[in-house]
Parts: C-alpha cells; sequence; structure tokens
C-alpha cells in the first residue's frame, strides 16, 4: 500500500464534502429547512436498502445503493437542476457531464473510471439497476410533498397533470407498484387542495 | 405486494427523516456550520466504498456500507454522544439499544431484526466488517479535525495523548494501515500547534 494512492482517494473524499452545501428545492418533513444533496443521497441509498424488492426487475442492491450515493455528486460544480425549473436538459446533461470528469478523475484508477461508469449508467437509466435508482430519485422528493402537503408543488404552482408527467414515466419505468401507490396518494392531495381541506 | 407493507416501510423512511436534524461535534470542511448525522452517514457510505481495501481483513463492502448507513439512526431518540464529552459508555449504550428497538420496530419482518441485527453487530465490533466500519466511523472525523487545522480538539482542549488514544486503537484494530497514517497527520498537526506555525 502507497501513501500517494491514500492521499488521491482522501483528495476525492475531501472534495466530496462540499455535497452537503448543496440545496436542493425540497423541504425537511419538519419544514425547518430545504434538505441538501449529502442527506438526499443518504436517505435515497435508504430508500433502495429497503425497497428493491419493489423494481420492475431483480436489481442488485449494493450497485443501486452505490449509484445513489454517488449520483448527485456532480452538483458540487453545476449545482441542483430542479425537477419544476424548467431549464435546459441538453445545457444540464453536458454541465453535468464534464463535472463528472473532473470530479472523479480526482480518484486513482481504476475506481475512477468505475464511479464515472456507473454515474453515466445512471444517467442513462437503460439498466434494470439505473431504472430503479431513477425511479427512487423521483419517489422520494414526491413523498416530501405529499408528506409536508404540498411542498415544491405548492410553491412552484405545479398542477396534478405536471406531477403525473414529471414524476410517472421514471417511477412507473423503475417500480411500477410504487406508481401505483403514489398515483393514488397524489390524486387524494389534489382533491384536498380543490376541497381546500 | 400489499400496501400495508410498503406503508410499514414508509413510516420508517419517514422517521429517519430526523437524523438530518441531529448537529454533531464536527464542521463541515469550509468550517460553514456543523455536520448532520445524516450528511455523515453518507459521507462514511463513500468512504466504505473506497477505502475497503485498507480493511485489516477482507470485508463485505455491501454489509460495511449498509451498517455504516443506519449506524447512527439511534441518534434520532438519544442524539449524538461526542468523542469528547466525558459521557457514561454504560448509559449511553443502553439508550441507543432502547432507540434500536423501537426505530427498527417501526419495519416490518424480517427487514426490522435484520437491520437491528447489523446495528447490534457494528456496537459490538466483533465482525471484521463491525471493526471497518467503526475503524472509519472514527477516521472520517479525525480527519475532519486534520483538513480544518484542530475542529473539535481545538474546540475542547484535547491533547496529542488524549486523540492517540481516543482514536488510535479504534482505527488501528479496524484498518491498521489508516492509522499509521492518522499517526503521522496527527503528530504533525500539534508539532505544528506547538511551534505556533
Amino acid at each position: 500500500m502507497e501513501l500517494a494512492r491514500l492521499e488521491k482517494q482522501l483528495s476525492f473524499l475531501r472534495e466530496i464534502d462540499r455535497l452537503k452545501a448543496v440545496v436542493r428545492q425540497s423541504p425537511l418533513l419538519d419544514k425547518s429547512r430545504k434538505e441538501n444533496s449529502a442527506e438526499h443521497s443518504w436517505h435515497l441509498a435508504m430508500y433502495a436498502l429497503l425497497l428493491n424488492e419493489y423494481a420492475c426487475a431483480p436489481v442488485n442492491p449494493h450497485r443501486v445503493v452505490q449509484m445513489l450515493l454517488l449520483h448527485d455528486i456532480v452538483e458540487i460544480d453545476v449545482g441542483d437542476f430542479p425537477i419544476h425549473g424548467g431549464s435546459s436538459v441538453a445545457v444540464q446533461a453536458e454541465q453535468e457531464a464534464k463535472a463528472a470528469v473532473r470530479l472523479f478523475g480526482l480518484l486513482p484508477q481504476p475506481e475512477g473510471n468505475e464511479f464515472l461508469s456507473l454515474w453515466q449508467e445512471f444517467e442513462r437509466g437503460e439498466t434494470e439497476d439505473a431504472r430503479f435508482a431513477k425511479a427512487l430519485d423521483r419517489f422520494q422528493p414526491l413523498l416530501i410533498n405529499i408528506f409536508t402537503g404540498g411542498g415544491t408543488w405548492t410553491e412552484n404552482g405545479v398542477s396534478l397533470e405536471q406531477v403525473l408527467s414529471r414524476y410517472g414515466p421514471v417511477i412507473q419505468k423503475g417500480a411500477p407498484f410504487l406508481w401505483t401507490a403514489c398515483e393514488q396518494w397524489v390524486r387524494q392531495h389534489f382533491a384536498q387542495q380543490a376541497s381546500g381541506s
């Protein structure tokens, strides 16, 4: 074992401390503040450990957990792109891809390339593991909005139809049963909003 | 699949959102605020993914990551017990054991008992996986203190000898090479403090 290798690994682990300062749109459930991307990643990894039985096809829980632990690290360079923000998908993808190369490039090889590949797999969302990880990444903020009585939907004036189209396909594709449950909760939420209760 | 089972899983995932509000003694590396236990758990899981080659014996990275993701969840009920706080180890252990039963008891079975067992295994620190997980749980805050020029050591007037005795045995036991590196950095840090540089 050599110190130079450890120092490279630690330079990466040191740099990613900055993910704790990237603030997302979603609030904590007690509404005391907005969630940051590091604690969001922790929470998603717990979702993955517990809910993999709902994946559309058998998944490798360890790979899904890994993907979710590192899926937002690019936000250190480019920030969080909110789902209801209307930002350009192409611009976002390009900036994030560049950030991934820089950040995972801090690591020694082969770990640097392995992490980069895993991040790219998540982004493409084509494998079963990535589909399920992406479904959870939509499912968790949806639940926050349900549990907090509106959250980012209320803040951004998002309609029932927009919720169904922005969250539905991704959750449905990776975890159909979770979407069935969500759709019911979302419809109930908007029905309650409409009746003013 | 039944909705009642999913609802139990979600009641746990909802409850553990509160870990984001448990504040630790360690600062973020930019010193803007103290770290919370959820983002600390995320960071530790990343340490486990990257540094398992330094474990004293071959470990199962997935189990180590799982342990670290859930090792602090008991703090939701009992708060964080600082390493330099002088609190009673027996009282802490009793309170945490009770919290573990309540929190993991929110889950359906067998997951509830599996998580409880994994948490207990971490606490006992006897298996190779638990030893390595515990070593990382000491290594990360030590590095924060090195990287921030003193951190909780300066705040609490902790001496070189106290650092060596409070961090050394646990890191040495689970990851000897990491402790060899640490000891060097720690001695350098205190030498610089003493020389006022």
